[in-house]
């Protein structure tokens, strides 16, 4: 503990007093007692935020000692010699990243919630921090409360892990859980919307940008890899449609947007998008905005994370743990990790959902377009009831290569009986059944 | 780091070359170009076990290093000047007990995997560590292979956790799902012996003592309390007949072997033994040998963890981390844990099982006995097609103290048509239905 060796009580510079800002004053409240009888006390002794008058009236600035300071000043913060950490709860990249410099230039440890910060400059950051002798957290950026990061570094050192899987957006698996019970996409969008779980432009979220940055932030202590999000394939949610459902339901399955990364030699196979997921799985438990993180070791097997992914107070947890590792100084497990290439192609049994204008020889049109590509169909499903204008009908191939089906759709897409491209979602196969 | 400060590598001296002990050996020998990578190498320098000749034949004897010294004398271990961390891998009190404090006393960190010893002794041995300036880690003392300890000591010291639940003892999760499929008890426990899972007398993990160790272990963790193994009331899972499997399913419940513990004031909540799990709680995803852990928080909501509770692998890989921690020097969150006393009176729904002759006045005679303890029946359930003469049937009361109800039983096993004591279990509450 480089910056508070001198004082017995660690001192808080706050960045940032939204949701999760005033949750973590809150949250530390809560245990100042506990901490002061652990010999290790942490204090909030300054907040930045823009319009420190009206962030003042906020029902939890209560929780900010009387004595802390105020400022629209990041500056202030940042280099106060009355700051041990600078605690980072605002997101972003730009100016984030400068501020976050200028603190670890200064030795100041810093906690951060910052996913993109981490995914995108981590490899720098981290750099700076060991070279200044502070520490770098951040357990919040990942699955809020779910404290996948430090079991990771901590519980699971012991083992070589090759693959990361999980559901680390809730937005997503509060829509595609609620149209497991037939809801459509636009409805249940519409009241996430409501609800406050989307932005009024869903986009990071449901085209998987949000996950991926994520996925790489795990990837990094799981794989020990160290890879570009914008490496990171990422397909979106929004052509999942209620048929789907009832389809992956014959199959055994849901569908859920999965993030994972696998180890295959020096390259990181890794996507993010809707996959069918086999009810015996334990991705396929969560739902609402649960998530969940499953780690697959070579000796260990698979370890499942779930809990709350977000939210202020499960978030708050999470950076309060970081604070207190650094006062603590009980964070120092950090692996080297390689900078590694990403591969989008994987090899996996897919999904292929199509709606047509029926006709004579539909099966055979695509599943010559299959053959061609030497991919083995595995089951054609078609429910009665709908319309021969527009009929929906499922194949499901045996394990093959993406790409190669990718060369088959591209194929198919151009048959004039079809009404828009297939929807294409990889098929999970549970690989430990001893375990889950 | 006290013992291992001089020299850069961890020098470590290993106790038992059992199934976990050489799986150690197997693991820290796959490990070892990434841990000198990261310059935190870890070697076995000695190694302590009776029969030490056929130890060495022992397959797995070839991941120890040459150099390693064989010993039949655990002194020359204990005290050796070439060990900075003695691995404890072989369970029970005594001698372990003993031999560990004058490891201690040595100024040696300690790794073990020991239940009892911290269920039991924890308090002493972790002031003697604290005296000594050294490390006395645990992770694989519970669960194995799940890194629920790291977890909460590392990422969810943010939190204040209330409440515990889970499966730790991998034989009776074994032998309660496999009876959900149809299985008699008895049937399986046979099959669960044969298959290694379960010891020639099961009553260590059957009868719930195994279990309410390793609860005792979680509370000094996750409720910060000191609580004595044997005051927590544990009940056999060999009186849940298969019957009970398909009232519960009629109550969208199963059946398995939970430990709970919860917060209280100063008094510690805890109790062991078959409860209905309702289908859509965490607990009742777990199947085979899998443990779980369910960590109650008062700001993070529920965390789940899970994965292999027990063999070689998973265990060596909670101890490498451990291991590796110490290499580190970075598992200094220990909060201060009290003493509470125990109380095994719970307020919750309950299920009780009858088996009864067939005549009139039963239920007015079980009702009559219920509400003279003001107890409120919830449902009446019976299925067709049993012989009168051993009559199954079950009610469910509405949420009671355990100890009234007791008082109920006691009555009810006194009326002349009861053809064996009722089978009580606790009927679990989902409470935080946001997540899980």
């Amino acid at each position: 503990m480089a910056a508070g060796e001198a004082s017995k009580t660690l001192r808080v510079g706050l960045l940032g007093f939204g949701t999760v800002g005033s949750s973590f004053a809150e949250v530390l409240d809560a245990h100042r007692e506990r901490l002061e009888d652990a010999g290790s006390a942490v204090v909030i002794t300054r907040v930045f935020n823009r319009g420190v008058e009206r962030k003042k009236a906020h029902p939890k600035a209560s929780f900010v000692p009387a004595s802390a300071q105020w400022t629209e000043n990041v500056d202030e913060v940042l280099t106060a010699d009355d700051v041990d950490v600078v605690v980072e709860l605002m997101g972003g990249l730009d100016p984030i990243e400068g501020w976050l410099r200028t603190a670890l230039e200064a030795g100041k440890h810093v906690v951060s919630a910052n996913k993109q910060l981490i995914a995108y400059r981590g490899a720098a950051m981290f750099e700076l921090a060991a070279k200044q002798g502070v520490q770098l957290l951040y357990n919040a950026a990942v699955a809020g409360g779910v404290p996948v990061i430090p079991g990771m570094a901590q519980g699971l050192s012991g083992d070589i892990i090759h693959r990361i899987s999980g559901i680390v957006n809730g937005t997503c698996n509060f829509i595609l859980s609620s149209m497991e019970s037939g809801a459509e996409y636009a409805t249940v969008l519409k009241e996430a919307q409501r609800l406050g779980y989307a932005e009024a432009n869903p986009s990071a979220d449901v085209d998987g940008f949000d996950a991926r940055a994520k996925l790489c932030v795990l990837a990094r202590i799981a794989l020990r890899a160290e890879i570009n999000p914008d490496d990171v394939p990422a397909q979106t949610i929004a052509r999942v449609d209620a048929i789907d459902f009832a389809y992956a339901k014959e199959l055994g399955c849901t569908v859920r947007q999965v993030a994972r990364a696998e180890l295959d030699g020096d390259t990181v196979r890794a996507a993010v998008g809707p996959a069918l997921v086999p009810k015996s799985s334990p991705i396929a438990w969560s739902h609402g905005t649960q998530n969940m993180v499953v780690t697959s070791g070579r000796f260990g097997g698979d370890v499942v994370f779930s809990g709350h992914g977000a939210g202020g107070h499960p978030t708050a947890v999470a950076v309060l743990s970081d604070v207190i590792a650094v006062a603590k100084g009980s964070s120092k497990v950090r692996m080297p990790a390689r900078k590694l290439k990403v591969s989008g192609d994987v090899t996996a049994p897919f999904y292929l959902r199509f709606v047509v204008k029926d006709k004579p020889g539909i099966v055979a049109a695509i599943a010559g377009a299959l053959a061609k590509e030497d991919i083995n169909i595995d089951a054609i499903l078609q429910h009665h009831g709908h319309a021969s204008e527009r009929l929906p009908f499922v194949v499901t191939t045996e394990p093959c290569l993406s790409s190669t089906l990718e060369r088959a759709v591209t194929e198919m897409t151009k048959l004039d009986f079809m009404h828009d491209p297939p929807v294409v979602m990889r098929i999970l196969v549970v690989d430990d059944p001893d375990n889950i």
